[in-house]
């Protein structure tokens, strides 16, 4: 089987939300898995010089208005949060914590997240939310809720941040296949012709 | 008829340059004419606060990439020029002088100078190069080089770069659809959707 695509993401990215309801469909059609890596922008922000796009004069208007479009175009649900952006950090612990027993559930947990502040608007910077979302999912909230702050949790994060940013990755959703660097769900026609014709 | 597209375009864009070849036979399609508008990327990289891609820690590498990937994918010839970012003014007003003759013999100067940058790397930016591809082109390019320095054109295009900005352009390509807005040519999917089926 070929190799899994590496899917980096920030729970706090619109494009990484939409990006994600559509990836692993689009890997299982060619007969591939899908790594989700959670990563932290703020971190990338500070390297690339960027701010958010939403803070951005001029940008920022048009980014909300095109994260509504895109959802459109792609048919998924989403609300723009009253608070944007979120830290994502206690979200993405739990979900490596999730990851390293069930990486199906893990997955499951992500989209879930997702949904939680992009369709329902709740605030999953907060740890308490960010376990109960566990809860709702059928896992252990009070384990997640500890993962959060688990010294060995937080550094697997850190570590794998930094891996990140060292393999180049500066946004998110950000994707490898076979090593190619793909930056955002625009990129998906390009990710789909490589992925059924090969390199081109 | 359906409204003119709007096509606002930095002759030093490489993408704009891949749309540039793309977008007359897309909006013909769907029976609509295209407006090329000329802009200059650095006054709205002021405003935004932006720098070029290619001068940004880690996306400097990766746009690199996919320029020369997208063009690839587009099948669209592609060469990255050796001098890049460079200024534009002068291919920009010749334009806009010869827009005013000829609509028509104006986008096919505007081919032909981005062709000369972006496939034979010529260097567009001396304002005798771009007047010699007036020429190239069948165009008067003594009158064309006049036009450079012509306080009227200036002032025309000066005030088109001000207004393209208080319309909230601020990237290359940028398409307007009905006054809908649409950065970038990976927003070619979603341009095409609202001509084949209307807003949405």
């Amino acid at each position: 089987m070929a190799a899994p695509i590496d899917f980096y993401f920030d729970f706090s990215s619109p494009y990484g939300y939409l990006a994600g309801e559509l990836i692993d469909d689009l890997a299982a059609r060619y007969g591939r898995e899908v790594r989700w890596r959670p990563i932290l922008l703020g971190i990338t922000f500070k390297l690339t010089g960027n701010a958010p796009l939403t803070q951005q004069p001029l940008k920022g208007e048009y980014s909300i208005r095109d994260f509504q479009r895109s959802a459109r175009y792609y048919k998924v649900p989403f609300q723009y949060p009253k608070q944007f952006p979120i830290s994502s950090v206690a979200a993405s612990r739990m979900f490596l914590w999730l990851q390293e027993q069930d990486p199906a559930a893990a997955k499951r947990y992500a989209r879930a997240v997702y949904k939680a502040y992009f369709v329902d608007g709740r605030d999953i910077s907060m740890a308490e939310t960010a376990a109960a979302i566990a809860g709702e999912c059928g896992l252990d909230s009070a384990a997640a809720l500890a993962a959060n702050s688990d010294p060995r949790i937080k550094d697997l994060f850190k570590t794998a941040v930094e891996a990140a940013t060292a393999r180049g990755v500066f946004g998110s959703p950000f994707i490898f296949v076979d090593d190619e660097p793909f930056w955002g769900v625009d990129r998906f026609p390009q990710i789909e012709a490589w992925l059924s014709r090969g390199p081109f």
